[in-house]
């Protein structure tokens, strides 16, 4: 199995699939291909959230701002599964969530990818990326340390992407919007048993019922919940969270757990 | 084989798929996971015209503003087919339609789906479908009595989506848009052979030619035709009928089959 | 493997998945729905970049204005690939492609499609050409002439797409936009030889810097760079070309390689 995740939109994610299938025979799973365009950390949130579901696998990664330069082109072994990616933070997360999950110490090992003369300068996921995942796919995950084209490296020497946490202040939690998904749900960073047996937050300025799912406040209405992912969320019954908080990417958020806006 | 429809966007569909492959190993088709969001009703028309082109599969159908509620999580075998959804109606003219497609009568059978405490209250796509519709595409349609997760219950006593038809006054056909397409074609639910031998009709205030295809009028030109789902279009060659008629998912038409606006 | 293209959005490629899993048991691969709408030239140009990429295979390519009307549908043989589509010239320049790149003369031979009485006037995706695709997988490309609603035909005659070449005028190239990507990337089809040794140009009346990539520049800041295609591109550091050069499909494109405005 081989999962791909890209901003690239589309046609440009076909190419990379054209590129794996004639070089391996792999079950082909899309991730998605309208990850946070040009921002590897917003990516890496998604990338955290979804791979871990994945039985075993190899999983291409490409969010690439620095394509062409001389940023690395990484993949790292977790066990069962690989993480083809550039050196760019993408893959740190989702590394650490994999080892996190495993039932006992998996296997870590990460490889600097090297394929000379890629065929374009702005294409690596055709070039680079898309050959060397249908390689460690067509070679198998538990000999990764056997293919030509990858060299062991230290997984530390790597870059990484941290999400912040958030900071508390006089009974105020002053956190970060760490994403937005699709249906305008503002996801945080503020952990969700903050929210434990509270009925009424404060976000920023205003008064929001904290309730279990999205149909505990009417149709149109802001709302506080615990998400899937376990962070606080700033959402809207049927309607646009973003919106209605008017929160984006890498915003703070304030967040007070008395019920009064006077506490401010 | 494993179909997958939801109103989910990107990237979520791509944990169901994993939680999936966890559990079973199937072929995945995406049906769409941009179906009229939170509309069940509009989604549940796309879910009658396109499973039934599928063969025998498991079909996981998605959009649920009810979610985390009370709402129960429901599993239909039709024949081959089974269909898990929430239980607000998405479900049911898919259904009827792969009951009157059969040639003989098929074994139709519905059941509620439990399962105990979901790791979210907001992704029951994840946690509860996606793990329910692997549980059946690996034991078979064939034994879904035999699921532990699946309680039979009666088919009478799930929630049923009804689409409205037309009502005819005085000549003048009173209709409603059930959908509007990616291309902006208009559906209605004024059944196509309203159109036979007409060859100009009046659409709310406007005259309109009726003709078989979209050339068959100018580009940029409305016209009335006979879709490819059975129903009277409001459409315009190469461009959007929804915003030359002016008209939205559950707004009324109507329409004169006399050719001058005299007529009203 | 069948791989699927058109500009249908969602959700009908579905009902053509289905018509086809109905019939043949295919890996579909779908190369994009979301092509140039109802512009056969630039989709043309994004099938003819990206099949030829994938192992043999049957590729279904719709993207359609004359459905319903008189137009052809066929299926070319290209070797061990197969391109079924409209007789639009949608097909020809990734014919001519994967004749170019085969080591030695392929097997090239043009069948038009013959069904009698489709389902549906406006939707021959499902009712012509996704059968059609569907019996050719199923039979075998090498077996296509044996294929009863195949009748051979001669290549010449259908519709051909021929992408326009530059005109170099007094130093001064003028080209076209060929295509805009998804990125905002505005790809012309000046031959990206044309840069070599070239470190600024004039495109129409601005300055722009000749890079390798994108981050040849800061961000947000113009750039000429050869795009993955061969072709010379006007793009952003992660932003968008088309916006920033004011340039769309179509669009004439005035390129001087010498540095100073007062050139022109």
């Amino acid at each position: 199995m081989l999962t791909l995740a890209s901003d690239f939109g589309s046609p440009y994610p076909a190419a990379m699939k054209g590129v794996i299938l004639s070089r391996t025979d792999a079950q082909l799973i899309d991730i998605a291909h309208d990850l946070p365009r040009q921002d590897p950390r917003a990516a890496a949130f998604w990338l955290r959230e979804t791979i871990p579901w994945f039985p075993p696998a190899v999983h291409l990664a490409v969010v690439d701002p620095g394509v062409g330069t001389d940023r690395r082109a990484i993949a790292v072994r977790v066990g069962d599964h690989a993480i083809v990616a550039p050196d760019n933070g993408l893959a740190r997360p989702v590394v650490r969530r994999l080892c996190a999950e495993h039932t006992d110490a998996p296997i870590v090992a990460a490889f600097e990818i090297t394929i000379d003369d890629p065929a374009s300068t702005t294409f690596h996921g055709r070039d680079v990326f898309a050959p060397a995942a249908a390689e460690i796919h067509a070679a198998g995950v538990n000999d990764m340390a056997e293919i030509d084209l990858l060299s062991r490296i230290d997984l530390g020497s790597c870059v990484d992407i941290a999400f912040p946490t958030p900071a508390v202040d006089d009974g105020v939690i002053h956190g970060e919007v760490l994403v937005v998904d699709d249906f305008g749900n503002v996801i945080t960073n503020i952990p969700g048993e903050e929210l434990d047996g509270v009925e009424t937050a404060i976000v920023n300025d205003a008064s929001v019922p904290v309730v279990e799912t999205f149909a505990g406040v009417d149709r149109g209405e802001r709302l506080l919940t615990v998400g899937s992912h376990g962070y606080v969320e700033c959402d809207v019954n049927q309607g646009r969270g973003d919106e209605a908080f008017g929160l984006a990417v890498g915003d703070s958020v304030r967040l007070s757990l008395s019920s009064t806006p006077e506490s401010f």
